[in-house]
């Protein structure tokens, strides 16, 4: 790939690159103070194809004239990256992404393949960046030079973030949550015009699943040196697809060990500075938590850009008294940015903030001075 | 107002019928076996318009062309309705409706004004027919000729005639709801298409309110031949406007006094046939609730004409076990036809079966025979 | 297939059953007074499933019952199918239609594979039932027992249908038209969401040249008794797919030979009552043309059911002048009734009606008893 | 109104400003670098309320924090304000407009209520910044110290502005236009979702007798130095209302003088650098038009915001033969930045550009300096 390359920048490649959240990738990297992309892979079909031609871009805004021209490549070990994003679908995520890992490259990836393995870190950097100790034991246990971490689905991502700080401080017991979750969740072409014009479509695919079993568990969970001790709290969850285009909303009520008051609740929230906060992460909104407090709020359209960088936060509103739990409030976020793209994309902050980069990696102290 | 009428035909007005509610009455009144509509009553501002002139007419169809020309008038009591079928907004509703009934006509009201006086039946046909006990004891107390009978919220409407038949078997203790309501249930201009193109509203004003505390309680509750004895479950509602045109989709959890099996779940529901049912009322739908098999239904645009009647009838989908409750499932609704107007006429027709329009009434007998 | 049959009907079948044209050739043939579904055909992946497991019905209302455990057959010459409904996407349709009329069947087909072959008629049956005559001529060059009809794309139907009376009485020269078509006209899943909430796209694959340089002028065309002599009008078209379920709505301005008065060309559409009315075609709607008086009607939610037989009508409206041509106004109808499905099952019932069955047809005067 | 105002920028009122256009001014003047808000003006019925009372804020992000607590004012002359950026309801606008002019503020209007004046400019910088020579004729005429500017209607400017450089080069003799406007032109509450969703509503209000009769030719007219001569081409128009939020798409087809060759317009629209790019107005987008080379665009949701200053450009695509014309092409824009608020705002920069700010106003040099 050519160049117009700053040589002090992290190289990374995206897997899935012409897809919907390969595109947001290659959109969130544009720019990026610590990255910059060497390398888009593709799918057989489109390797050897000029990005412009292989990629109908639908995000707002021009494909990166930059890339236009790039020929997309296969990810093969050894190619010129430290870091793969990948935006592959689950199953060819798999191999590909062990492949990689095992070559000596990190992978932070978005994919749903690895997020439940024990020794994969399932990771939000606000909620349990200590999890990133799974690196050194899934290294040992696998006898690779690199490394995969993982994201959550997008609407547990929304979830956990707005729930991280009330677990530390109330401890939870019970999540009841409905979600209405936008189209561009399934990717492209994904939902049929046909089936959501003036409709829902209360179904999506292993996601309540993913809720109730898999994620929020694992992401509250401890880390006890050597694995998760999965969080005990019960979840039930009705998932519904939305004729919205981005942004999930969540109705939530929820149950704690001991009952808060709705100000202590707010409270908590207004207070909440996690690490990634902290390091100044270049991804990471500033606050991580917004509560809006109009009645009707927060709304997809309206609020699914809020915040210091946009698609980062959490949004949440209405919270108030629930008959049968302890508290109930929505919560809202944008799913191919946070929920996706951009949370892999925090992740890699992390671990190069943490020195997960090894004997490569740019100090922290080196990033800060290119931000 | 001039005619067509046939002598034989129970003469009804309708109360708002320029508004998006009203319409409706005027359309499932069109054909009625037993009802003809006699006077079209309006607001000040409309009366002495022709209909066509007045009235904004926005279901699919025309408006009927026997009403276009027909004079909107204010209703006063004597005018030659026996019953009036009330679209007026709630604040509207409470002198207009209450002057009607003192003047010895019957009022059947979509308006919330009257829906949680003691004295006042809030009525779903299949639901509660005995609560037409208060009847009596309405005009006893009020001096009234006329009666007032109201029907519940769009929303609440279908959630308790889904619940009705699994509160007799296994007795309900606690209902979780989550709905995503359609525009048309804020009537007309109602929702602004700026605040819900690519959008979820998650706030509908008094919506949570009515739902949690005032009508599935009343509705399920037990006439001890004075009072309502309120059902004592409890009810946790979100409420959110989608951008649907018509269906009310509720996500809904359960717990009940024992837990049944989801097949006994399912049994009840298939062997349910109540009141109105039984006396075969016209727009009762046959069966009054539809369960549908496919996973990832009911949804809006297919279902919410479903059923014999259309428009009329609950439809029920992805009963499922729920980690924290006893039952988890989808309700959908119409909520203009079932949810509105049509919970007014069919609950017009039960006074009719019962024999609740007095002496001038036609018995069921020579109703059967007009249908 | 199994029965329920009644002897006396058209054993008809359909090709490409399991797609969003097929369901509606599906839907509109039950309780087809004259056709009966003998059998239905898809692609090789779907032969041999049942229809209720290969086919995702996806209009309002359930599968027919009767036809969820047919099993999906391949089409072939021989099948006891006098008449084959062609859904088929183009490039599967030119062979096996051909193949299907060489062995002796009817083939009525949606398809644009043949519509432009000199020998095959483009039918609308209010429009040209003259150009049957090239039927005769298509059997003698193509040595075919059988043969293939074809009926014109959407967006044309509804056009030509609007103008064909304005052509006759006033001589049309020049035509300009902007489509504002509906997503159900790219088929199933067709049009991605992604691409369309909240958007247009300003762009139908082919759409503008099928409208400006094959279709209409083949269809206003006089038949000499050898061939069609092209009508010679210019047609400039631009094709735009909106965020519309169902109903293309089509701004259109007219320049004739002899400017008409605004008045006129009310008149003409007003008395226009063409073959297939005067016939009574069970799906011909009576009228064949509706004006819409209202000022801002036609609608696509509002009119594209409009009329005795829902979906058939063509709806005009805001008949006025044109600064630059003779005339503007507004045409609307529906894209999958009569712009698809409904136009091969109407040209079916003229076919049937003029006697072009053979000798195994029942004449008129039976199938009008069948009715 | 208190401060943190910075004293050498120009102080500006927004009248209508709880309006949809209002909150446009609003967000535009943010950080203006040559303009500052010194008073929110409002109807009688908001006066005195706090700006976050009186408004419901629709725009994405939050209400400026700064103006949460404005109290609005009524407008009255004298005021401390040098322009009056004007989102007034056209019947409101005639009068209070005049008054404001009159005691010597100058108004830059988005209102349709002055637009048609012979001696009141009606302006687009880039097309016919010349006409400002109509104040000093308006100002001795009417004995004001102040002025009036207008901008035209939303659809009237993208359409004027892509086509201004082909008249100036060709010489345009008929304009044939289909619009595809957004929601948000009808301003809020505005169109009611009722209408909208599923639907288009081939009719807005007036729309079509401004662009056919009143506003291109103005816009494109010489000024001879004491009035406008209206240019002299034909325009027919249709519009039309679609499901989308932000951005009017437009369907032109054009006929020339002379007829010059697809690459010769796209020469020129590329090589088009008209004064308002070349002063470097600080919202004035760079390039001016943007020609948009998928063969698919442009499309609403993905260019209404394209270009250097988001929403102030034209977007342009698709061009082509026109069988009945000499080219036809598509032409997107922002209906309320560039077709509303920022049409007036682009103004006042020309204003200021140009000296038109009397003794009072900064120097174009001082200005830069600010900028």
């Amino acid at each position: 790939m050519n160049n117009g390359q700053q040589p002090n920048k992290i190289k990374v490649g995206v897997l899935g690159a012409t897809g919907a959240v390969g595109q947001r990738f290659v959109q969130m990297l544009q720019g990026h103070p610590w990255f910059e992309i060497s390398a888009l892979c593709a799918s057989e079909r489109s390797v050897g194809k000029r990005y412009v031609d292989a990629c109908k871009w639908n995000l707002r805004g021009d494909m990166p004239a930059r890339l236009r021209d790039v020929i997309l490549e296969e990810a093969v070990p050894g190619m010129d990256c430290q870091i793969f994003f990948s935006a592959l679908p689950s199953d060819a995520a798999r191999e590909k992404e062990q492949e990689l890992a095992a070559g000596g490259h990190i992978v932070c990836s978005n994919a749903s393949a690895h997020r439940y393995d024990e020794d994969i870190p399932l990771l939000i950097p606000e909620v349990n960046p200590e999890h990133l100790g799974l690196i050194e034991i899934q290294q040992r246990q696998r006898g690779w030079k690199g490394y995969i971490t993982t994201n959550p689905n997008c609407s547990t991502t929304h979830l956990v973030s707005a729930l991280h700080p009330l677990h530390v401080a109330f401890g939870i017991r019970k999540i009841f949550v409905v979600t209405m979750q936008a189209v561009s969740g399934a990717g492209y072409p994904g939902v049929s015009s046909m089936d959501i014009l003036d409709n829902i479509v209360p179904y999506i695919g292993k996601e309540e699943e993913k809720m109730e079993k898999r994620e929020p568990q694992k992401l509250l969970g401890r880390f006890d040196g050597n694995k998760v001790q999965m969080a005990d709290f019960v979840v039930s969850a009705h998932c519904n697809r939305v004729p919205v285009r981005n942004g999930h909303l969540e109705a939530v009520s929820i149950e704690f060990d001991r009952k808060p008051t709705l100000a202590e609740i707010r409270e908590v929230w207004m207070n909440y500075k996690p690490l990634a906060q902290q390091l100044g992460l270049p991804s990471a909104p500033q606050p991580a938590l917004i509560y809006q407090e109009e009645q009707d709020r927060p709304q997809p359209r309206l609020d699914r850009l809020a915040g210091s960088v946009p698609g980062m936060a959490t949004v949440i509103g209405r919270l108030r008294e629930d008959p049968l739990f302890h508290a109930k409030f929505l919560v809202l976020g944008h799913n191919t940015i946070r929920g996706a793209a951009g949370g892999s994309l925090l992740n890699a902050e992390l671990l190069v903030a943490q020195g997960y980069l090894g004997a490569k990696a740019a100090t922290l102290a080196n990033l800060a001075q290119l931000a």
